[in-house]
């Protein structure tokens, strides 16, 4: 198996950089037992996570991750937590808003699908 | 089994109370399999978590939760992540600080422990 930071730095790579071009590309990350938490509302399953991330009202945004950390969620399987805190740029705009997001990912067929996912924004 | 939102309250709420008052006491919360990452600098085992909780150089710190999403961890086991946003305010200084926290929680004998737990203060 990759190391579990390398695993981290792939997949937050994979998923920031979908998100700022291709947001409906995301849905194949996400399983019908997947949770999202954005901003204290919650969702349930790829599509209804999916459908919430592409109705975000803004026409593009740009992910710049400052931190990520990554550990073994489980003793029995290789699923992994990662921890990411970055700065989120709206519509090009000149006050990037800082975020915090966390993933728990789950091994499946040589991959990783996304079960748990909690996006904040930190306010000063 | 308590609702989800109400064990992320009580348990954030014990944790900070007793990180703010007494981090000596937050031994019981962790195992021999727990992980810490504090400012990227990872640490196993409750003894080694404690030492490194106790020894960050300030004498007063103050913890204000700002948010926290709970979210089941597993279809099988009642464990749950917890993500905490907040302010940390340090020796009374005026200026806290952001912070963004993960609890990764596993049930055992009616409470739980920490499994995995990762800090990260936020910059600007």
């Amino acid at each position: 198996m990759a190391d579990i930071n390398t695993i981290a730095t792939q997949f937050t790579d994979f998923y920031y950089s979908t998100f700022d071009t291709d947001r409906s590309g995301l849905k194949a990350l996400y399983r019908d037992t997947s949770m999202l938490s954005f901003e204290g509302a919650a969702f349930q399953g790829a599509s209804a996570i999916v459908e919430k991330l592409t109705s975000l009202p803004f026409q593009t945004v740009q992910h710049k991750v400052t931190t990520r950390d990554a550990q073994p969620s489980s003793t029995s399987i290789a699923s992994l937590i990662v921890n990411v805190t970055g700065l989120l740029v709206v519509d090009g705009g000149e006050n990037p808003m800082q975020f915090s997001q966390v993933f728990h990912l789950i091994p499946e067929g040589g991959s990783y699908y996304v079960f748990n996912d909690i996006f904040r924004l930190n306010y000063g």
